[in-house]
């Protein structure tokens, strides 16, 4: 990824998807205002971390007031790209992937899972949820096609996951968040985001062993 | 958190974890010299950004080689106490639950999940992976002492995890991770981690919406 000067950092991005999950309550509890304390206390980071974090998309808040939870709510999601909707499909329907199937809030955030695939024999035909049926490998290709599935979500078992991203790269998925152990080498062009569920363990073996807290 | 120099910032702790992944695929492989490029590139991060990592901790690999897989592994290992075993217990063994508790990974890693509890009185009783028994949520805070439980996840329904929570902490609980969309609010000196899976999702809507990719 090259330098491009005034494009916010990563970890900006990760945070502002955190900001929105207290000022989706606050919205809920019908609270108006919020200021850069309290939101931060919320999230586990500084005041100045939510300041600098929201500074690099324009100068919102009042000083001494704070932010405006609907405006603010709704800046957020417009930058995150989450105030549309993304057709996603799920490839492994063990534990990991039905706790992703049924999980509500993806939907509310804009994540739809629109397919779901299996390679055992058993568990094909078979549905989940809202009327999501179960598909087999061989169909990805033509169905993220079909139904424009932007994002595929890999949890099957280590042995399937490259023939899983295969299959979704045939189909022309633009993006692969990949939860096995595998690594994956899609083609150049097509997003990959490993997610270790372990590594969130490790901050806290580490705080712990340090006698940090 | 104060401010204490020298103490490397969490970020790099998160990567140092990272790191651990492909260095084990390496062993397996029996690779012995890994360089700063290759690791970086094995992650999806910068060389200098490895290098600046691995900074915090010593001078350790040797310039223009790289580093000895085995020993950069062992010490990484050293930092993130991951060279000791953390016992655990899961609260809520639903889809997200299981697929914890049945992951092989985390018990290579030192977490071993030495009790499970769940609320529904269906559960109780049964035994998921090798004679991990489901307890009733009651049981919690005697288990967590007699068990020497440092760490607590919680994977309960939202209207579960604050009960779950209390119990824990009741117990002697020194490190929650909550799964749930829940705020939870431990009494000073536990340390509470939130684990948000969407938000690993926002990110990657970001990238493809503003076309970075």
């Amino acid at each position: 990824m090259g330098i491009n000067q005034g494009r916010p950092p990563f970890p900006t991005i990760k945070r502002l998807a955190l900001y929105t999950r207290p000022l989706e309550s606050l919205l809920g509890s019908k609270v108006q205002v919020v200021s850069s304390e309290m939101l931060a206390k919320m999230c586990g980071v500084t005041p100045a971390q939510v300041r600098k974090d929201l500074s690099y998309f324009g100068d919102f808040g009042t000083r001494g007031v704070g932010y405006d939870v609907v405006e603010l709510l709704k800046t957020i999601k417009g930058i995150l790209a989450t105030d549309r909707k993304w057709n996603l499909c799920i490839v492994g329907i063990g534990n990991l992937g039905k706790a992703l199937a049924e999980n509500e809030n993806f939907k509310k955030r804009g994540y739809e899972f629109v397919a779901l695939f299996d390679s055992e024999k058993e568990k094909i035909g078979k549905s989940l949820g809202p009327g999501l049926v179960i598909y087999p490998l061989d169909e990805i290709p033509q169905k993220v096609k079909e139904l424009n599935i932007e994002i595929g979500v890999i949890t099957t078992k280590a042995n399937q996951a490259r023939r899983a991203a295969d299959l979704l790269v045939l189909g022309g998925i633009r993006a692969i968040l990949n939860f096995s152990p595998i690594q994956l080498r899609p083609p150049e062009g097509i997003l990959l985001e490993n997610i270790d569920i372990s590594v969130r363990f490790e901050k806290i073996a580490y705080v712990l062993a340090k006698g940090l807290k």
